[in-house]
């Protein structure tokens, strides 16, 4: 009765599903090119190899009844024959081709009449500088570009040799009020449920998630727009799973859509201990085609990202995890990775506080309190 | 840095302690007799053994920094071997010592000055008939007793064959009004915090927790007596880690300790989803010395055990689940048991409301839309 479940991948947000599993004893396999993954010990079963080779996603997706992914740089040909097959694999494979090339992407929202910033699809390097009436604006890799990996910032053509030597996409940069982020789930059935719009806070120069509120300190209206042009992105993939959405609000008044990931995310780790449904239980329910949970949440909260360190590479150690324990409200989650280096996500911090102004105070003495060294 | 932790038991205790084991990437090693134990696939390191055989015992400690259990029926002289040793053994194996065999425990409550029903010593079921007159009253066998087996109510003389013919004690029937229970942690520094007090509602014949409401309906004062004997309970054994402590209210306003047990308890699964911190995290706390969590809850909760129902026996079906995964605020959890039996322990489910009577109605929904048949 209990289907197989396969994740291409067995990194945090893999370790997170998993965690999630365990309340519905789901049967879950993991490929993983690491055999030290965070998955590794905690899954039915685990099998190293490559995520991006043919016929290792082909042969692992044959063990398995419903096949998911927790990152997107998977090989999509060999998702696609497994579909092609009549195998379950959610998201769909014509999803992940779309969302894996920027370019792609980008395009998918100018044809479904969904907001983002202008752009100008590019083949090389040349072709930026042609350009420059556009710019300030970013250049994009079309694939392979992870985690502030494959964009950079193209202020004026004297920038220009920045830009990348292979098919990206030029979008002009967004004056932007806020960053926000809103995770939907659609199920099968067509079911969609989005999650409260959280507001993510980047760091100044790593292009990652430093921290985020939940909820988004915007108006009703923004906010109605958020949740909505999430879910009508949610419905023009017809996508079935999560998909978290990635939006800029512009000093105009203005939502547009950034980028989107189409698994679980940085931008809902908090849900797990926040809200009454976590992101990674609404992806079961998405996948397995149960009815999506309630999203709404218990009390304000903040997510706080773990980072190694500036200077320390070696074995982790994690510096002050006795004072936050101390602390009320205050749940810290660690990846087990063994190896810290700078700026290497190593856990991640959920904060809640029923009072925002408590929250914000208690988000700043967890930043302060916690390292992560060698 | 991170300790490796062994519990003995992989049953559905450990599961829900290796699952809050995720979020601070303990290592986690698992004893248990059953090669298909729930916890056998999710622990860093699962080993097939006995827990009552002393060398078993021995040898699986000498492999952990830290050794736990989750279930009390284990070889205490090997746990107290590995003590003198060194080996940090929590709970406490003179605590374990005295909590399983309940001739002990009785005794030790009347030591301490702890209030619990009366009661007679009882070498054999010849030892029963002498005492007509402390009828009616419970046969509890000292030792090997568990949910339910090990216990039978003696209402007069013409029910003594009914006792056991081992060493007993013969306990004074409590006219209750209700059974509650307060889960406490102690850790090493002697900081003691208690869960809210719960109320259970028992199995007309099985002696099993058949629902709990939490908080329990009852008046201040009754409330706080009862954490104040959970709180003296823990410091009277010096326990380090959990101790659930079910009691009795009697009719009069009394309450009474009826039994302690020395891990995670059956009355405090609904701590995952309603409470701050859980039981199960507020063990690794207290067995980690580290600070105790926060045990308030976001919202009134019960909880169902989800017992096989009469009739079946055979691999595990649940019907009704799709129906269960629709109702907001209900949280099913499933042990991963792959065979079912009348009245074994499948599983249970949490609900939750802000509102108390709307919560009482949820639980009548949910108590007739599963059944786990075969």
């Amino acid at each position: 009765m209990t289907p197989t479940i396969g994740i291409l991948g067995g990194g945090q947000l893999g370790l997170m599903l998993l965690q999630a599993a365990i309340d519905w004893n789901l049967r879950v396999h993991i490929l993983d090119p690491d055999a030290e993954a965070p998955c590794h010990a905690l899954c039915t079963q685990f099998v190293q190899g490559s995520l991006t080779d043919y016929e290792t996603v082909y042969q692992f997706g044959q063990t398995v009844d419903v096949l998911t992914i927790e990152i997107e740089r998977v090989n999509v040909d060999a998702l696609e024959a497994l579909e092609r097959e009549g195998k379950r694999v959610f998201p769909q494979p014509a999803v992940i081709r779309t969302i894996q090339d920027k370019r792609l992407q980008k395009q998918f929202y100018r044809d479904h009449n969904l907001p983002t910033a202008d752009f100008i699809l590019t083949d090389n390097r040349a072709d930026v500088t042609q350009h420059s009436d556009f710019l300030p604006a970013f250049h994009k890799l079309g694939r392979d570009g992870y985690d502030g990996r494959g964009v950079q910032r193209i202020a004026s053509i004297s920038d220009a040799d920045k830009a990348f030597d292979a098919p990206g996409v030029l979008e002009k940069a967004v004056d932007f009020e806020k960053e926000l982020a809103v995770i939907v789930a659609r199920n099968e059935q067509g079911q969609v449920q989005t999650f409260p719009t959280v507001e993510m806070v980047f760091h100044p120069e790593l292009n990652l998630v430093e921290y985020l509120f939940a909820p988004a300190d915007v108006s009703d209206e923004i906010n109605q727009q958020a949740q909505e042009i999430a879910r009508q992105t949610a419905d023009a993939f017809g996508i079935v799973g999560l998909l978290a959405v990635e939006l800029f609000l512009d000093k105009a008044g203005n939502v547009l859509i950034n980028e989107v990931a189409p698994r679980p995310h940085n931008s809902g780790h908090h849900t797990i201990r926040a809200n009454v449904t976590s992101q990674f239980e609404q992806h079961w329910r998405a996948i397995l085609n149960f009815p999506l949970g309630d999203t709404s949440a218990y009390q304000p909260a903040a997510m706080v990202n773990l980072l190694g360190e500036e200077g320390y590479t070696g074995p982790a150690v994690y510096e002050g995890l006795e004072a936050l324990l101390s602390m009320p409200g205050v749940f810290p989650f660690f990846y087990g990775k063994a190896l810290t280096k700078p700026y290497r996500k190593m856990g991640h911090i959920t904060v809640m506080d029923a009072d925002m102004e408590q929250l914000r105070e208690k988000v700043a003495l967890v930043k302060g309190s916690i390292r992560v060294i060698a």
